[in-house]
């Protein structure tokens, strides 16, 4: 269960700050070796104080445990053919590690991992992130995939049970609006802000938080007005907008009055909707507003309708885990890696042209291939299982920009 | 039938652009009186040359004719009870204008109009232009809603027979290409992009393309890679990316070779599909970039599920065409308009507390009241039935900064 976690415990919050700050999937800075830690240690007095006011730490672990349970216990009565089944989760800038929970399951014997992205909706800089932590894992330690056989989902934006469980966490919140005013309140989506960068390089995160936005507003029978707006932007550079705290104080400018907060990018209670949706909007901004009601809707957490729908996820790609053609897509695309054929397609699979691979060694940096040549057994050759959803992932293969092919660089 | 329309002779480009250029719903330029007339004539040359070049003019009336044609014959057959159906269309730059039609319906003696824009997705420059102008018309024109029942159909962009349309033109194009090239050739959609500005005001239009890119990439069990590209800038203000020109060369200079362009956000052909994707991009740059197939998927025309698609829209909102409690929602925010109480909601429907308003007439401005009270009369207190769907549109309503309220303004 991949996510980027949170600090458990305020004296993690510089290393975590740490984390984020020198990743270059996540933000990119100049000189980002020395300022990304400057801007880390400086930052981690306020953000220790913001954690501070949320009870002295993240409850991501505490939820993602939770929901891991709730969801292997669903699986081992719904998938006894699969099963036993157990989660790890797998965080970026926090323990568990990404490396943590591959260790663990290497430990632990497990013959199919299936690496699920958190996320519903795919970014560069958070699922991105995440699936390249776990090739540069796969490059720097042979033979980790060839005792488990991997399986991915890295994007889920327009699953219906997701739907009907922000839908339910709606419709909680209006029923606790006054009958007078209940259809006159707005449903504000309000997602984590990325820099307009991303966006015009083509990320895909703006576009399926809007789909997700259009199957919740349809589950809802677009009982009430609605838009969808952008939360915790950092620095000083441009980002996507409107920004949430803007949009409020513009709609009661407007006369508007009624609000409820809806956290559409994320499934379980974090520092951005315990401080800065509950203590710094709906508390601090909605008093100076003199908004009548603002609420926010919880994240999915534990609703069951939830548990079903990471349960189902996982069992539909349990089933469908065998490699099928959309693996030759992949492959075809490292064929063409700067021009190189470097792995052919049988009809039973894989495989290395072993003969060709020595010949280019002969001719190329050595080191450079022998990297390549070790990812590329261990993910195609063995039992790694690309998902449709991974191929089609613009930051993993497709967009060529920062594609499959940037992971590949990364490697070699 | 709503849409921008497009000039089907050389001698109706000038007037055209004229109509955009002038159109701040559209676009907003400085000293906008003065410079939009010069923007128009000064491009009407090279405009009337990309038009000569497809033939001298613009299909969109001739497919939207033949769609409204289908479209009411198969109403007469599956929805006797709302017949007999006729088809109206109504260009915002163009003849038939949006006050032609309605005065032709008007004519006929209609006794119920369904407005319905023929933009999947909505955005504040397209539908809400279009809206906006009928919204005008009415002000100007008392009593042209007492004798026709409105509704409205302003998007329909995770409409699942439109998705399935879209797919059905890929699969078309994708059985083009050789086989064993087929699967990794990509998916780029291509919609017409928009202004940074409007994207960071809230307009909802990327997020609405997005979703039906989603439902479209569902529908085809996510076979190939995809990403969704724009294209169609004007201007040097910055516009929403990645374009589809630049994405292309990209693509290609990763080793990318083949390419569908899918134009997702217009139901019929146009400039921007023949001109623009057939021969600056299929064509000239496809050539100067080597590529291997560089096809462009049909727009919907009159693919016999996009018929179907029109067909089921229509025909759901001839059905629900009742005012519900959405239209008090409306209600709501008119009376809060400028905090002043001007209509009242009783059981039966809607009514103007003429006596408040006189009171109103005497304090305030009288012709802002007279014409305040017209729209509402018009609109409100008769037949005018304003769609779930209209209600939470961010620009007609609900987006406090450009929305209903917008309208308002106008026209008092």
């Amino acid at each position: 269960m991949i996510n980027m976690g949170g600090p458990e415990k305020l004296d993690q919050v510089h290393d975590y700050l740490l984390g984020i700050m020198t990743d270059r999937d996540m933000i990119q800075l100049p000189v980002q070796s020395k300022l990304g830690p400057w801007i880390a240690k400086r930052r981690t007095p306020e953000v220790q104080k913001k954690y501070g006011e949320i009870g002295g730490g993240s409850p991501i672990l505490k939820w993602t445990n939770r929901q891991g349970e709730l969801m292997c216990k669903k699986l081992n009565e719904v998938s006894k053919e699969t099963g036993p089944h157990k989660h790890y989760v797998a965080f970026r800038y926090v323990t568990p590690f990404i490396d943590d929970a591959i260790e663990a399951m290497k430990n632990d014997g497990v013959e199919h991992v299936v690496a699920f992205s958190q996320y519903p909706q795919y970014s560069c800089a958070t699922s991105g992130s995440s699936f390249n932590a776990i090739f540069d894992y796969a490059a720097k330690n042979k033979g980790i995939a060839e005792s488990m056989k991997w399986s991915v989902i890295d994007r889920w934006s327009t699953n219906s049970l997701l739907a009907k469980v922000f839908a339910d966490r709606i419709r909680t919140e209006l029923n606790q609006i006054p009958e007078d005013v209940r259809h006159d309140t707005i449903i504000l989506f309000s997602a984590h802000s990325l820099p307009l960068k991303a966006v015009q390089r083509g990320d895909p995160y703006p576009s399926e938080v809007g789909s997700t936005v259009q199957m919740v507003m349809n589950e809802l029978n677009h009982c009430n007005p609605f838009n969808l707006v952008w939360q915790s932007k950092v620095g000083p550079l441009p980002w996507l907008g409107p920004f949430t705290d803007e949009a409020l104080e513009a709609y009661v400018k407007k006369g508007k009055k009624n609000f409820i907060l809806v956290p559409i990018a994320f499934v379980n209670e974090h520092i951005e909707t315990l401080h800065e949706l509950d203590i710094e909007y709906c508390h601090d901004l909605g008093k100076k507003l003199g908004v009548q009601n603002l609420r926010r809707a919880a994240a999915p957490n534990d609703h069951p309708l939830f548990i079903d729908a990471i349960t189902d996820l996982v069992q539909q790609r349990l089933k469908s885990a065998a490699p099928g053609f959309q693996l030759q897509l992949v492959v075809q695309q490292l064929k063409e890696f700067e021009g190189k054929q470097l792995v052919s397609v049988t009809k039973e699979g894989l495989e290395l042209p072993e003969d060709e691979v020595e010949t280019k060694k002969r001719e190329e940096d050595k080191t450079k291939y022998e990297n390549l040549c070790k990812v590329m057994k261990d993910i195609l050759d063995k039992k790694v299982v690309v998902s449709n959803r991974l191929v089609e992932s613009p930051c993993c293969v497709v967009t060529s920009q920062y594609g499959w092919t940037a992971n590949m660089e990364r490697i070699s």
